[in-house]
Formats: C-alpha cells, sequence, structure tokens
C-alpha cells in the first residue's frame, strides 16, 4: 500500500464476518435486519450486505436515502424525524422505492398527510431514555393519536427506537440492565397498539443474546465498530474492522510524543475519558496485511490537521519520521463521514457519498 | 434563500470587512500578511483576499496547496511540518509556484535536501508553548544546524510559529501576557540567526495592537471567526461571518428542547465548557438579510445528524416545527471543513475544495 496522506483502511474479511455475526443473530432472533449506512455511506460496502441476503436499510437523511436508492436499495427506512422541508424529495423518492419515515408529533403527521401523496409507511419514534427525541412512551394520547391517524397512503408501520444512551454503559451487565428497562416501556406499546418493533443500537445487538421480541434490528456502527464499542464492551480489538493511517512528521523525545498528518478533519473531535487520559484515538502498527492488534500508543490531542500520539518509551525509539502508523478511531461513523474514500486493505479503493 | 437541509450560510460583506481590518493591521506593522486557507478551503472565498491586495498564503497540506495553487495562488507556505511521503508531490508543486516548507528536525531537512530539486524556501518551526510540535527556543543546537544546513535549492528563510496556547486564553490581558512570553522567545532568534519572523494566531492578530516586530502574520480564522474567537474576545458577534442553516424537525417542551436537523457531521464535535454548560454552537434566527445577533439559545448536545438546542420559554413558544435555525459554529475552519459548498446570503452557491 503506498500511503502518502491520511487515509481510512477497511478490512473486507473483518466487515464481512461483523455482518455475518449479526445476520445470524437477526435469523435466531427471527428478526429482520435493516444496517443502518450512516456508518460507511458507501455503495461497495452496502453491497456486502446484499452478498449476505440484506435487501434493506436504515438511513438517517433523505439525502442519504438518494444515494442508497441510485445504488439498487429500494427498501429504506429514514430513521430520523421528519423534515418537512424535504417533503418534496421524500415524496419523489417513495414514488420509486418502499421509503419508511418517522413522525413523533401530531403536526408532522398532518404536515405528511397533506403533502405526500406517493404511498410512505411510518414508525412512531418512542424515546426509551436518550432524551435526544421521540415520545414519551407513557404519552399514549399522543401516540393514540398518531397510529390511529393515518391514510389512506401514509401507513402505521409500528414503533422505534434507539436506545443511544447504551453509549454510556460499560459492560454487559450494564447494558443488560438498560435493555430490561426499554423492554419494560416497548414491548406494552405493541400490545397495545399493534404493528411492529423496531430496535437497534450497536451495543445491545452486539451484547443482548436473545433479541426476539423485537420484529426489526436496524444497528449500524457494528460492521466496523470502534473503540468506543470496544469500551463498551460490543466487541473486541480484532473485530474493528476501520484503521485510519497516518504518516509520522515529527518526534518529541522530551514528552515521548509523535506527531502525525492525521487530525480533527480526518478523525472527528469525539473523544472518550477525560484530560489527563483523553483519547481521540489508539494507535497501532500497520502490517502487510492491514494492521496489529496490539496497542502502541495513545492519541492525546488532535488539531486540524495533527495528531499528537504518545508512546513508550520503547515504541517511541523504533518509530521513524516517515513510518506510517494507524489509528482505530474512537467513532468509525464520524471518521468514515471525514473521507472522501476508503482503501481496502486489499489496495482497493472504495468510493463513498460524495458532500456536495 | 430555499434552505431544506443543513447549509452553511457565509456573509460576505463581513468576510470582506475582517479582511480589512487584517489588512489594515498588517500594513501598520508593516508585516505582509499570509492568511491560513485552512479556515475557509474556497477559491472563491480566497479570491476576496486578492481583492483586498493579498496574494499570498499559508495552507496547512499538500492537497490545500495543489487546489489554491490550480486557483491563481502562486505563493504559498505549508505550515505544516514537512511530510517526506509527499516529497515528490512537494517538488512538483515547488515547479509551479513559490513554495515555503517547515522543518523542525535534522532528518527532515537532509531528507528534503537530498529529494527536492526544485526551489524550496524553508521555515524552521518553533515552539512557543503549544507543544503541539516545533522546536524549544533554546534548543539553540539544532537551530544552528537547521539554519545552516540549506542548499542550493533548500533555501532557509526564517523562523515560524503558531501560539495555539492562545485558544486557552480568555480576554486581552490574558493574550497580552502570553504574547510577552511569545516575544520573548522568537525575537532574539531573529537577531541571532538572522532569517524572518512569520507569526499567527487569531486571537493575537486580532487583539494584540502592535505587531510590528513580525514580518509575517499568519492568522486564518478571523475571516470567518466564531463562538471561541467570542470567548477568547478576538471578536465580537457581530463580526462572525458564518451560520449554520438548520430545519426545525421535533419539538421537546418537557425540556425546552427542540431538535435541529445539523449534527456533528455538519458542525463537528468542538465544544466549549463543560457539562452542563457545554456548547456545541449558539442558536440565532434567521433574517432576509443573514441572520440576527441576538443568542435564542445554546446548542446543548449533538449526535451525528441530530442538533439539539436549549431555549427559553419565550423562545421555544415561537419557534416552529420547520423553521429554519441558525447556528453559530464553535469552531468554524471544523464546521466549513464538513461541508460540500456554502450558500452566501446573497443566495450565491460558493465551492469549496471537494475531498475525494
Amino acid at each position: 500500500m503506498n500511503i502518502t496522506r491520511p487515509t481510512l483502511l477497511v478490512d473486507e474479511t473483518k466487515c464481512r464476518a461483523n455482518i455475518e455475526k449479526m445476520v445470524a443473530k437477526s435469523k435466531a432472533a427471527q428478526a429482520t435486519l435493516l444496517p443502518h449506512f450512516k456508518t460507511h455511506f458507501s455503495a461497495k460496502i452496502a453491497s456486502w450486505y446484499l452478498d449476505a441476503g440484506v435487501d434493506q436499510c436504515t438511513v438517517s437523511s433523505v439525502s442519504m436515502a438518494e444515494y442508497f436508492a441510485e445504488n439498487v436499495w429500494n427498501d429504506i427506512t429514514i430513521a430520523f424525524p421528519y423534515n418537512r422541508l424535504e417533503a418534496n424529495a421524500i415524496n419523489e423518492l417513495a414514488g420509486k422505492i418502499n421509503l419508511n419515515i418517522l413522525l413523533e408529533s401530531e403536526e408532522s403527521l398532518e404536515h405528511a398527510k397533506m403533502n405526500l401523496t406517493n404511498t410512505v409507511g411510518y414508525f412512531i419514534k418512542i424515546d426509551v431514555g436518550t432524551h435526544r427525541t421521540g415520545l414519551d412512551p407513557r404519552n399514549e394520547e399522543v401516540i393514540s393519536a398518531l397510529v390511529n391517524g393515518g391514510s389512506e397512503n401514509l401507513k402505521f408501520i409500528g414503533f422505534l427506537t434507539h436506545a443511544g444512551h447504551t453509549y454510556g454503559a460499560r459492560g454487559e451487565e450494564n447494558i443488560r440492565w438498560l435493555f430490561e428497562a426499554v423492554k419494560k416501556m416497548l414491548l406494552p406499546l405493541r400490545d397495545k397498539f399493534g404493528g411492529i418493533l423496531s430496535f437497534g443500537d450497536t451495543p445491545c445487538c452486539s451484547m443482548i443474546e436473545d433479541l426476539s421480541m423485537f420484529d426489526q434490528l436496524r444497528p449500524g456502527n457494528f460492521i466496523f465498530y470502534d473503540w468506543m464499542q470496544k469500551e463498551i464492551g460490543s466487541c473486541n480489538t480484532e473485530e474493528i474492522a476501520v484503521c485510519l493511517a497516518t504518516p509520522v512528521v515529527a518526534k518529541h523525545a522530551d514528552r515521548g510524543e509523535i506527531v502525525v498528518y492525521g487530525g480533527a478533519v480526518h478523525l472527528s473531535k469525539d473523544s472518550l475519558g477525560k484530560d489527563p487520559h483523553k483519547t481521540f484515538g489508539k494507535a497501532v502498527k500497520l502490517n502487510e496485511n492491514g494492521w496489529d492488534h496490539e496497542i502502541i500508543g495513545n492519541v492525546v490531542r488532535v488539531s486540524q490537521e495533527h495528531g499528537i500520539i504518545h508512546l513508550s518509551k520503547n515504541e517511541f525509539d523504533q518509530v521513524k519520521i516517515g513510518d506510517v502508523i494507524g489509528i482505530i478511531p474512537v467513532h468509525s461513523c464520524l471518521t468514515a463521514d471525514l473521507q472522501g474514500h476508503y482503501l481496502s486493505t486489499n489496495g482497493e479503493r472504495i468510493e463513498k457519498i460524495v458532500k456536495n
């Protein structure tokens, strides 16, 4: 691999293994897998799901839905609150593919009913504790109005949730505890109002054994995983399928730090922990087939183009200016968003959505 | 303006005023202004500098230098440590334009001397307290070797520094105190070794009255400014020249929060303050000519596509789903990096570098 600039490496074998594992889990649960494509943004990587028999997906924006609709995906759920300003684009898309949207207020339902003329399915977004958006599951008055407020072409499908607060959890026991609370909030809704239950976040979908109470699973991050998921307990280091290759441009022996070409515009500013133990990524050595799994250092600071990596004395002495060091990202979705393309560990250039 | 998706608005009048002010300051100091283009990434916006008589610039990567070299800029300094893996690209560029690079070790100097055949100028990077990269100004042995280690075509130009630690400062007095320390480190180098002094960070260049001791000034952020600069004291709210327009998609009366389509992939995850007073941006109302200067709320959380804005009761009641709310970014450089293009407040689409 002839790397001269920051380049996001993707290991296809690991991705396919992560996909297979989640497909098997969904089958065991008799749930449909609709992987979230906001992690990879790539038609090519999406095709690895097709190979595994997955033909429905989730996205988080209308523009992402448009891109994947142009790239063979014809059953897409936009898991983001209905943006009425994009009603025309949504309607146009619904004329071409099977499209589901998310509603969480009567005003949005009324707007969708008035403005969408093609057939569109809708989920009601339920807030199970993340407090980002969605209805409180106890708010049965509004939920009932939304369930019964559809029309000939705007059809109620069920309840959708994302337990994003699991990202604050650490370890299986903690995840299980949160999961039990989520179940108690969600299951009664299906019993009472009908429809299906669509559930999904990478920590729960990776760590909870029995997911058979759900009809749909929508995790996304698991195809790549990252250091955050490793800390939560969703994966091990070997399963992480992306790594940012960064050229070493300076060494500072007095503080055991190296400077790499690879900063906030390549990794994002997502971090874990607090100063002085904050991390923006974990350093690894690259090898012929991708990267080693041994962590040799910590990305302690990033500015726009610089990454500062702290290494042990032994590792510091081995690294030379002009080497290329790998960084396991803290949050692979945001790191992937920042790239123009991927480089597979087989040396293949993989295209993704271009922001325009 | 027909905005349906997150869109970065840029106010050309404010940008031009910010440019004029810095041009005047540079002239008064008899210093050459080489504005840093890592803030805007745009040939069109760069042309506003040309209109103000500025014809040299600074960039932070070889790819950025390539883009601006293709867009009429023929005197560029790459203010990032020499990346030997890009030696061929650097050499090629140096065959076309007047190019300066940054060195901070004898190994890098030797590599550049061996591999760059076209004429290239070099600055020695001095660390004045940021501890990101650069040489300690007291390290006269290495500095002397670098000053005297040039060749026929690799020419020593002077000393370059970026006082990035001013970003942690608040208010003029604090900035002045840091600035005095920086001067004490830098000025003796020119006296002893010759060459010019290239200095630049937006806080110092905005707040320090007399910059006449420097030969070059390289601030970048000041063309846009942002909420971080406002908190540091570099600008007032009225001078901030970019604002992310975001559609409102949900309201949560129980917690006084609205949800906008506009998150980490539009704003970046750069933030100020600590929980529960953390901010990822400041909310303003849009108007016919751009945006109001009154702050109506705080972006308290962001996930990939969602922004959560806390509003006062009065403002909350006025906002409707389907409105478009403006967000003054915390860090305009990272916000600009995330866009495919800008929209000027005159309704003009402005292109920028596309990552590919």
